[in-house]
């Protein structure tokens, strides 16, 4: 398969910083489009890919899925898109397409495993898959969005994760105009939980530990901020929230927020992965009909389905943007949750 | 209040054996009716109370709420209800009416806090409330069902709380003709919670921890038993499952059953109350949009619901039928799981 070579940034090994270089992409093939990069947003699990926190990462790490770009070339048999439309890629380049998710609309469950747009296992080259943070990439026009003309593109990358990784939770537990949401945590995908929640029609609550956040959480969207740490302000929302967005990344006690869900109300997980501790009590879940449920990001179709929303009611991410060779800096902010909200990568600085 | 004395069996202290008593009950005021009990099942949460098993029983302490009987009085109010009708009375005798969830007819939820068959709050005479081990019992019209002719009346007993604290969830996670639904566990609720399942047409399966069960579960209408403590039978069910009841009433491991979800699916826990040890792992519950959720029995509507569906399907629950005075012996029998698969109470034994 032919191949050219494009600029990256990516890592040599766990403890290196990321630097400029070299990786190839395959000519587009029929099905394929070819994209020439504008802005990368730059997501945790970026961070933790390029320093192997997860283990399993190969090197070179070239991370980056919150693609937006502008169509280059476009395969013989692709009819969706032409040179020169706006595009935007996800965590999923390409999944199996024939099993009862793909068949159902959830790449993101693909049964055969999905393949992620950096480290996964590359179907056309061998070897593994590399991210948005180069000059191009190429990808089955399938798994490509359609991005909105209307929006600040550098601020529509974050939506390609943070924005579906909690869209979707929000659509499969029916939120609309009558709901009550809640968010615990307000980062990247706190800050899109409510803008997008809010654009529902929901009455939104921020859960936060410090006050601190109560003015930029309101900014966004959000209709009331709740101290977790305050008991009187958590018993006044006692069986209040129909879904419960809880994007914190680390292990934490979600009982407290199940006894502030209504009857029949949901806790969608969608920061931490691990061990719930400390442990969950069922009481409260059997007396109320609770439930204590996980999502992983979107389906391509869900994840289109968003954008056109989010150019509707013109949602975007809130930004930061950087030069390529400011990430190893953005990374330390980002361990320490210096940043209003996402780092968006100007791939012009490549 | 004008009230008139019926004999009972009931527990004078924590340690006492249940025995003859006489109790008062209310003449039925307009909207109550009167009903003679010619049958009582004998549910778990009957001897956990006659014991104090979970604090704050009152004594003395008649349990019983799987009543099914025929009606003796109706008040002037009452035109759902004539003399002679059967009827069934179940673990709820009255709710506030008023509430989101009793608006919503999911008056086991009643934010007000519902009232109790036995050991609730009696409204009407003060002191607590007394269940079906008794030759009467007065109830809000509202509370009461209507039971199909067509069923052995002492087996229809146990629909009142094992039926309908396995029906609510099967009918809420929206088994139907295309669902595969597993049960854990082979006692009272989970040999109903088979029954129902199959009668709604879903497939299936049994997860038991010994291989003894299966044929009875095989007659009760279970497609398939999955003995769980063997690896390799839980690795053949791995994301199967679009329902799990688990009616388990003791701490246990959920994890290993989470496995056995399919993409969406939850599992209700319906038997246990209290923390989930060892810890909930949420990796698999992110990677396949799965939930753990609870329920508790269900709304007097959907009990009506359920018990017209077993009329039509002649579902009933498999029972042993007892003299009143043999009730000490069936909680020991009880204790030790040696029961198939529910104890009823012939009433004209009393
Ligand atoms: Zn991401
Ligand atoms: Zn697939
Ligand atoms: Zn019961
Ligand atoms: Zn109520």
């Amino acid at each position: 398969m032919n191949t050219f070579t494009v600029r990256a940034y990516g890592a040599e090994s766990t403890t290196a910083d990321l630097k400029e270089m070299n990786i190839e992409r395959r000519e587009a093939t029929p099905n394929d489009v070819e994209i020439e990069i504008l802005y990368c947003g730059v997501c945790h699990s970026d961070l933790h890919t390029a320093r192997n926190d997860w283990g399993g990462t190969i090197y070179p790490a070239v991370p980056g899925h919150e693609i937006v770009g502008r169509i280059t070339k476009v395969g013989s048999d692709v009819s969706k898109f032409k040179v020169g439309d706006l595009a935007g890629v996800g965590c999923i380049v390409d999944s199996c397409g024939t099993c009862e998710s793909c068949k159902h609309d959830l790449e993101q469950y693909c049964l055969n495993g999905f393949t992620g747009t950096y480290n996964g296992k590359d179907k056309h080259l061998g070897g593994h898959t590399f991210g948005g943070y180069s000059q191009k990439v190429v990808v089955d026009s399938n798994h490509v969005l359609k991005v909105p003309e209307n929006l600040d593109l550098a601020a529509v990358a974050p939506l390609l994760c943070a924005g579906i990784t909690t869209w979707s939770p929000l659509k499969h537990w029916n939120v609309g105009p009558n709901s009550k949401v809640a968010v615990v945590g307000l980062g990247g995908l706190g800050h899109m939980a409510i803008k997008l929640a809010k654009g529902l029609g929901a009455e939104v609550t921020l859960f936060s530990r410090t006050p601190g956040k109560a003015e930029d959480a309101k900014q966004l969207g959000a209709d009331h901020v709740v101290i977790s740490t305050e008991q009187s302000e958590m018993d006044s929302v006692k069986g209040k929230f129909d879904v419960i967005i809880d994007t914190v990344p680390y292990v934490h006690d979600v009982n407290p927020y199940i006894t502030t869900l209504n009857i029949s109300g949901t806790l969608v997980i969608v920061g931490y992965l691990g061990g719930l501790e400390p442990i969950l009590n069922t009481v409260p879940m059997i007396m109320g009909r609770k439930s204590v449920a996980g999502s992983v990001i979107g389906g391509i179709a869900e994840t289109q389905e968003m954008l056109d929303f989010c150019g509707e009611h013109n949602i975007v991410s809130e930004i930061e943007t950087i030069k390529m060779n400011e990430i190893n800096e953005a990374y330390e902010r980002m361990l320490k949750s210096d940043v209003k909200y996402r780092f968006v990568i100007d791939m012009q600085s490549l």
